[in-house]
C-alpha cells in the first residue's frame, strides 16, 4: 500500500504550508501590567478563534515558566531569557501556521523588538497589542493581591510598582481595558487581523 | 457587531481543542545515528501528513538550535538541556494538537526519558521511532562528511564514534533504513498512527 504516498525531496515551504492548511501564522503579542487584562484577551480570543476550527495556540505563564523556562529565575537576565525563549517560541508555531497568542507582561521595549525581529527576519507576521489600563485600576483589581504584597515590599521589582514598564511606542493595537469589555477587545483584534488579510473570514 | 462573539471563562481544554480542531496532538519522536535516515523520514511525512491537510511541524536541528537553543554547546549539559528543551516544545505543539516531529540523534535514554515523561505527566501522547541503520551503513552515507572528520579525530564526542548512542528497549516502532525506502517508513508509521487511533482515516 505504500505507492500511494508520493513527495518531494526537501521539506515544506512556508507557502506550501499555508496553501494546504488554509491559514497563515501570526503572533499576536499581547503586552501589559499585570492585571491589565492580557490573559482573559488571550484566552477569549484563543476560544473564539478556535471555534472558527483555526489552529491557535496561547503561550501564557502556566505553560512556558513550569516547563521550558522552569530553569529561570526572575532576575534581570533571566526575564529577558524568558521572553527571548517566547519569542523563538511563537517563531515556531507561526512558521507552523499557527495564530500564536503570547500573554506575558513582557515589560521592556528591547525584549519586545527582539521578539518582534525573530519573527521579521524569518518573513513570519509578528503584531504587537498593547492591553492598556492604569496602574490605580489594575491595583483595585488586583486578583492575586501581588500589588498589594509589592507595596508591602513582599514582592521584589514588580512592574508598576518597583520595576519599570515601557509602554509600546508602534503597537499595532491599543486596547484600553478600563473603558471596554472583553468581547470588544476580542472584536478588536479580530477585525484588525481580517483588515490587514492575515486571517479570512468564512473560515470554519 | 461584538454581539456575535461569545466564550465561556477560562481557556480551551484538551478534549474541546481536540473535537473544534478534528486532530489529536501526539509527539513522534525519531531518534537514531547521524545520516540515519530520521530527517529524510520526518520531511517526508510532514510533507505526507500536511497533504492530508492535518496540522504537522517538524523540530529539527535547522529550526531549533539556531533559534531557541543557539545559548546552548555541544557539551554533555548542553546536550542534556538540548534534548530537554525539544521535550518541552514539542508537549506544547501537541498540547496544541499538532502532529509533532522531532528528528534529533537523542542518543541517550535518560533524555528520550525524559521526553516522554514530560508528554506523559500531561496527558499527551508520545511515541519513540528508533530509526535504525548500522554504523557501517551510516558511514558510508556519510552526506556531510562528519563520520569521515570524527574518525580523523576532527570532531569530538561524535556520537556513534567516539560518543555512546544508547538505542531505545521499548521504541513503539523501529524502522531498518538500510532495508526499506522513505516511503515505506512513512508507510509504517502512519499505519501505526491509524491503527493506533492517534489518527483518523479520512482526514482532509
Amino acid at each position: 500500500m505504500a505507492t500511494n504516498i508520493t513527495f518531494h525531496p526537501g521539506s515544506v515551504n512556508i507557502e506550501e504550508r499555508v496553501d494546504l492548511l488554509q491559514q497563515r501564522g501570526i503572533t499576536i503579542w499581547l503586552t501589559g501590567l499585570s492585571a491589565s487584562g492580557k490573559s482573559t484577551i488571550a484566552c477569549a480570543l484563543e476560544q473564539h478563534l478556535l471555534h472558527q476550527h483555526r489552529f491557535t495556540y496561547r503561550l501564557d505563564g502556566d505553560n512556558v515558566r513550569f516547563g521550558l523556562n522552569k530553569d529561570l529565575g526572575f532576575d534581570e537576565k533571566s526575564r529577558n531569557e524568558n521572553i527571548r525563549r517566547i519569542g523563538e517560541i511563537s517563531r515556531l508555531f507561526t512558521d507552523a501556521a499557527c495564530i500564536t497568542l503570547t500573554a506575558f507582561i513582557s515589560p521592556y521595549r528591547a525584549d519586545r523588538a527582539l521578539a518582534r525581529k525573530i519573527h521579521e527576519e524569518a518573513g513570519l507576521n509578528f503584531i504587537e497589542v498593547f492591553v492598556d489600563a492604569p496602574l490605580e485600576v489594575v491595583e483595585q483589581r488586583d486578583p492575586k493581591g501581588l500589588y498589594r504584597k509589592a507595596r508591602a515590599g513582599e514582592i521584589q521589582e514588580f512592574t508598576g510598582i518597583s520595576a519599570p514598564y515601557e509602554p509600546p511606542l508602534n503597537a499595532e493595537l491599543h486596547i484600553k481595558t478600563a473603558d471596554c469589555e472583553v468581547k470588544e477587545a476580542v472584536q478588536m483584534i479580530t477585525d484588525y487581523l481580517l483588515e490587514k488579510g492575515y486571517i479570512t473570514a468564512g473560515h470554519g
